[in-house]
């Protein structure tokens, strides 16, 4: 899933953001190119504001005089280090574990679900949350372990540990909340930092909060919009990964721009659940690099 | 400008809304089907939230057995005072004048009057407010008469109503603010009631008031827009005529952005003022019913 | 699923064409006005080339004095003979019945059982035809009646009429091929006029035929596109129903536009059925008015 | 214009593709980084099916310790020759020369000088060709020699060459076909390869040729498009360089869609220009990369 190339090589995915300084882009291709690494893949990209250097180089495994182990030392100790990264390394044949939380609306967590059957995502989904029992016979169907949890303000906290974990037995990566509609405490959301996924369906910063259709209608907008990112401790705040829009006009009441954006956040949900899980987001200053 | 029939043809247009009721589709095509006009066009909306009836009726005249004044006199006696319509009457041969309000970025202003010149639009602009002296030879190049205005808090009064006697001169029927940087007093705006349309570099009701694209940029969004809307007394909180949006990425500098919006603000605008101009909008409550 | 209106209210939806005259919209607005029928939705154009005038009205029948038969009857006389109206009549209350076929590829299968299932469309499915065993299980787990018809030069006629005569039992009304990789014969085709609704992965009439994909990377397209049109004897040459659009870079690879593709097919496809199954689609000389 | 750097920088931009191979990048940065090249932006991009390597890398040359023709030089020496690459050098202080070359629709034309004149653009556009009068008073207001050519299959060998002559005496190095509804003969196109861009009203390859419009309008398309590509000896046959919509409907004529059409034809020609300026654009086997 991760690679962007061919399923039957075996790549690794550097992504990595560092103060920005000249030689970088040369200190790291040499690295790979030494050690026979064959680059498939480079994007980089440097924010002049804030003097940050950003990267993502994936590169041929077949010839590469390393093994993994060794790559992750060297890689610190020769570039990591000195340049002061923040840096992570993926393996393009790692299955990603993915778990959803879903509430009643059940399009994104269908979408998701029939991405993985039918193998257009190779990804495991082991486990599906819910607050209502609408989703079990759906997450059960499609071979997925369903928990209903109850959650009120007098048992969030208990709960959510216990979600934390069912999350850490199946070695959970990413959360994906799949139009739930529940907020999460800092404590759950500290647990996993730029690993929990959120679908909110109005364009951000419009609409925050609840019934973002209704307060659309109130306004009288043209367009409506979905956007996908990551969770933070403030509510639709996060780092922006994707949007996107549709056009309405007078004749589409509330009922039609609710169908009308369930289109949009399923696609949208999905493109940033994808890119995550090629390893094509940086995230930095509540904001995201997404090398596309 | 006016009809959406062929140029030869001369139209009458009716604007209207209502209390909604039955039978009022069939009184007002009886009416104008019984003085021989054959319907061109015709556009209804119901909004049931406020069992309010909307349409725009466009006929032709050609055949028509009454002549333009017992037209209005026997529609005011038969159907809008009885159904207690809002309505507007107007005729397809009526040539446009609109006056141009512009501070210092002019890509709306040539495009207007670009537009103009070229005859894509039937419309006069005799006369182009500017509050900077950049405009003047732009203006004065396309044959409108300039004035420049230096607005402060002291003189505000004072140059409106300088602005308001030149407009009543040009007969001017429609204010465009072409990316005008000065806000109107609600004397100004009440003068020109939904006839004063603004072009905002946002998506509204996203990013109000100044800097927008500045504002986008810091929050990270994906996709940024621009929206033409009516002005009333609230600053960018009028109904909104028309939206459209462009994405960016974490490449784009604000000053990508900056430009990026230019071309949307321009097409934006633009359809308003064309929407407008054919008599397709209506106004209740804060929104639009734009029949397209 | 067909009416506009709230799912309580019993509306009835008339779609027609007929050569353009005057007072047309008054006769037919007035026989529902005098039968008690409240309109709750009227559509019309005049396509001025072919002289021809389109309609869709609904009303809702509460009140209504005529019953269905009459409603049918008296339409007929008065209305449809005299205007030598082609027209259809229409219940919000029926629900419509469609069949699916299907080949290897799922995710139009799966976004359309979705919808049914998690009731977005009030639609039955009993019957999906597929030539791989691969949608079988799908199918059952939906609650579907699943058919593998191997459909050979040979046997072509006699598989079609084994299809024929099972989507007569169910009472099928619109069959849908979601992406389904066989062309039909023109005998079926003729057996469902504009009753067969099609994906095609291309923005049509770009791209016709196989491998449009192949076809628009080995042109170095910009965008790519699908097409949702209803089955003629041609091969993707029939009424265009809707048409979306993704935009591509030289990045992607033809992998990439099939994964792109994918999402906008899956939209596309649900919303020409569903205009379809709301009734607000006619179809005049191999094109379509979509009354959205 | 080219740089995408500060204005104030002066910077160098690489543009080059070659034989695809190990060590390539890291050649390129060391090259740059060994001359104390500050790398503003790099882009890279590898076709796996041709086995060709692309790259545009722009970087500062405050401290840079070659002159521009030790520059041009070295990396002749150390690197276009060993890694055989198509290579071209542009710096960012240099002002791009443009040539317009209109028929009778001047929306496109008037686009382009009016971003010139709003210096949006820093470019020079000297001189202006067109087959009507109209375009020539729009042209001497903008301050551009117009030369009026009536080409007929006679002398049509003979006003190129008087076309390519002034061309050359004003050292214009691209050639923009605002609209020019006249084919240019092979020698013509060959003395400007890759340096000719055309825009057509259409979304190519679907409506090649003459009234695309009027084909689409004809086929009942949902969607009709512009695109601006490179002019090559086969007509709207050259490489794509950017593509763009707008959504129509029954409702729209083909006057309403040639209406429509023009705010997409005036963006995607601006946007393609822009481009080439910048020097992001490479070519190769009919396609283009586009490094955005």
């Amino acid at each position: 899933m991760a690679s962007i190339a061919s399923p039957h090589m075996r790549a690794a995915i550097i992504l990595m953001s560092c103060p920005d300084q000249t030689g970088i882009i040369t200190a790291i291709t040499e690295f790979v190119y030494r050690h026979q690494g064959n680059i498939i893949d480079l994007d980089e990209h440097v924010d002049f504001e804030n003097h940050t250097f950003f990267m993502r180089i994936e590169f041929d495994l077949q010839n590469f005089t390393l093994n993994d182990d060794e790559l992750r030392a060297y890689f610190q100790r020769y570039l990591a280090t000195p340049y002061q990264m923040n840096w992570s390394l993926y393996f393009s044949d790692a299955k990603p574990i993915i778990a959803l939380f879903v509430s009643q609306h059940l399009h994104c967590l269908y979408d998701i679900l029939a991405r993985c059957e039918s193998k257009e995502w190779d990804v495991k989904v082991p486990v599906i949350f819910g607050n209502h029992e609408v989703a079990r016979p759906v997450a059960e169907r499609f071979g997925a372990e369903f928990h209903l949890l109850h959650i009120t303000k007098e048992n969030k906290r208990e709960q959510e540990q216990k979600q934390i974990e069912i999350l850490r037995q199946h070695n959970v990566e990413l959360v994906v909340l799949t139009r739930y509609m529940q907020t999460l405490s800092d404590e759950f959301v500290n647990e996993f930092p730029t690993r929990i996924i959120n679908i909110h369906h109005s364009l951000l910063p419009a609409f925050v909060g609840a019934k973002p259709y209704h307060q659309a209608h109130a306004r009288g907008v043209k367009i409506i919009g979905a956007t996908s990112h990551y969770v933070t401790a403030e509510l639709d705040a996060g780092p922006i990964i994707e949007q996107d829009i549709v056009r309405i006009t007078h004749k589409d009441s509330i009922q039609d721009m609710i169908r009308k954006g369930r289109d949009i956040e399923k696609v949208i949900l999905a493109r940033a659940v994808r890119l995550h899980m090629q390893r094509k987001i940086l995230v930095h200053h509540n904001k995201t690099v997404v090398f596309v």
